[in-house]
């Protein structure tokens, strides 16, 4: 895997988000990598994050899977124009929608880990689909559905290097 | 609307959700009623809840439309038992699948309002549909199916009165 996670590269602007913003001390610091034509992250959950005693709140699976896909679609945008993502101008992507299918319970113990993979580059728009696995067990399902952020909404940003 | 939010009935085992959960300290501790036919909750969203500057995070949108959809599922059994939530056996519901679609950045300044209705209430299986609305605008929609959890499931709860 690549030492510099798809987050690192985002502008400061796009570097506040709960999820996955490198600047937001109190959020998740959700970081993507690519793995061969997977990308992959790993989350820790806090105990606060759970569900049921023992398990996995399914809004923090749906926060993981969400900034992943979102994540995915930019350094696949890059990969789309055969162009690193430390290049300008920088690429960012914004979540359409999101469907998450909860396929079993997930444990809140050990690690938990999202693969996703590239369904579709087409124009501004990407589509990433993703699983969430625990313990060996693929716990849920993603679909994202992620659009590019018009460069007129991005505030004066260059690629950060 | 009623004094006591369909959350302050779920036996303590249910009450730890990051979502949803009276017990959960560091929690969003979403509170759902109904209105008439529709069911609603408020949130007040936190500063660390950024997606980029200025907007809500959208798994905060999609754990809102989460546990507000499951607490409505809940009390829409309830409603289909012609029972009170205070009632034996306790029901409960986990989320199958969720969808949102984001359909503008929602502003992060003010209360976010999430209005949902009763789509189908099939067995053991609901379905409710949603809508997240900011600064009179609807910036989300959601779609949640959800199943009511085995009772030989739940250790030895009894209805919260």
């Amino acid at each position: 895997m690549a030492s510099k996670a798809f987050q690192e590269y985002y502008p400061e602007y796009f570097s506040h988000c709960y999820g996955c913003g490198t600047l937001n001390q109190d959020g998740l610091q959700i970081k993507s990598y690519w793995d061969g034509t997977e990308s992959v992250c790993y989350h820790e959950p806090s105990p606060r994050h759970t569900a049921i005693p023992g398990f996995v709140y399914g809004g923090l699976i749906a926060s993981l899977i969400d900034c992943h896909s979102t994540g995915t679609a930019a350094a696949a945008a890059y990969r789309a124009e055969g162009r690193e993502m430390n290049t300008d101008p920088p690429l960012r992507f914004l979540t359409a929608s999101l469907h998450v299918d909860y396929l079993r319970p997930t444990p809140i113990e050990g690690r938990l880990e999202v693969r996703a993979t590239v369904k579709e580059v087409k124009g501004r728009k990407v589509v990433i689909t993703s699983k969430l696995i625990a313990a060996g067990d693929v716990c849920a399902v993603g679909e994202v559905v992620a659009v590019q952020v018009p460069e007129h909404l991005i505030p004066g940003v260059t690629a950060k290097s």
